[in-house]
């Protein structure tokens, strides 16, 4: 057990340079990158598609997409209009830093505003892989239960922001609102929650406002 | 890279002596063991509330839950009067054989007709490993989509049985029954989906009656 732990550890300081890396490189570029976490079909690919709706317009928006197997999110995401790219991990159950710096290179990075990170559908792992993002957004969805938090604190701990997303199925569920974000706050006390439903467009702009901000603040930095 | 992967090799190859171990033993006590799948918040709990309220007089049933933190399952399944124990895997994101064996001197064998492992709420990384069981049954949730076959195929391939739940919520989504099963038997043409919605206790009886057979076969089955 002991040397699994270590080898473990091996793989996630080695994890770390690789995202040292792209974090110097995205700030060289003043390219916000979010790294979107949540379980398969909490609607990871619905958020990008309503928001490269609503802003593709005025920012440069790209993606690169995860999934075991499948171009069907990367689709999705250039039908809408933006650069999208995938990474088919074969079976790995979430994104890391190198995984991202060799699907970089299919980007052109000078003539992008974000660059969405659309990790595996798992809530465990990709909690322990940085990939150089300034943001980590956890996604859940109203169907999962108002009690994820309590059971997934590793991706709550990361989180830099939380979609609550599917409000639209509230009525038709045992979901409490007030539950959930009293879960989370036991987890961290400042970690703002969108309550929103982005396949009816419900209750988006907050997000989009906070996506606005952060990418006029990352132009704005200094280097 | 390669030596990651022969790491990972030899850990899967030492589980799978301790799950032949398991399952040796399971079979001398001629007891069903299955093993739930799922994304969080699929209703692996909510199903073995329903199956232990429905057949708990008839048959002795067990529940080892796995959680990365908290005994809320255990719990749960606890108050329907079934005995379960909890695994919290304090942040691993699977179970192994070896936690089962752990967890299994903390029950008494002798005493029980089903055991039910409840694995950690993830899609992906407890496909790859064996803990012994007779079935493994996969739970997919209507809100997830209906694309999750193909996008999670690891899964579906090690299922012996599908559990389509949460089909009182088809009405509120795009689900498509239909897309979802065609996807299924890409990847298993012989597997079964059983539809149903566990909180509205409709639709179990097939997964009941199936339960009751597996348990009758494997009482009667030679040693």
């Amino acid at each position: 057990m002991t040397k699994e732990i270590k080898i473990e550890k091996n793989i996630l300081s080695k994890n770390d340079q690789v995202a040292a890396e792209l974090r110097e490189l995205f700030a060289r570029k003043r390219l916000l990158v979010l790294n979107l976490l949540s379980s398969p079909g909490s609607g990871k690919t619905t958020l990008l598609e309503k928001t490269i709706e609503a802003l593709g317009s005025s920012l440069r928006l790209a993606v690169i997409a995860g999934d075991l197997q499948t171009e069907r999110d990367a689709e999705r995401v250039r039908k809408m209009g933006a650069t999208a790219t995938q990474i088919e991990t074969g079976g790995a159950c979430h994104l890391d830093a190198r995984m991202v710096a060799v699907a970089l290179q299919r980007l052109e990075l000078d003539n992008m505003d974000v660059l969405f990170i659309e990790n595996v559908g798992n809530l465990v792992c990709p909690a322990a892989f940085d990939v150089g993002d300034d943001f980590t957004v956890v996604l859940i969805s109203v169907p999962e239960g108002d009690d994820k938090p309590g059971k997934y604190p590793t991706a709550f701990r990361k989180a830099d922001l939380v979609v609550l997303n599917k409000i639209d199925l509230v009525p038709y569920t045992n979901f409490s609102a007030q539950r959930f974000k009293t879960d989370v706050r036991k987890i961290r006390p400042d970690l703002d929650v969108f309550e929103m439903s982005c396949t009816k467009k419900e209750g988006m702009e907050a997000w989009f406002q906070w996506l606005k901000t952060k990418v006029a603040h990352k132009k704005g930095s200094a280097q």
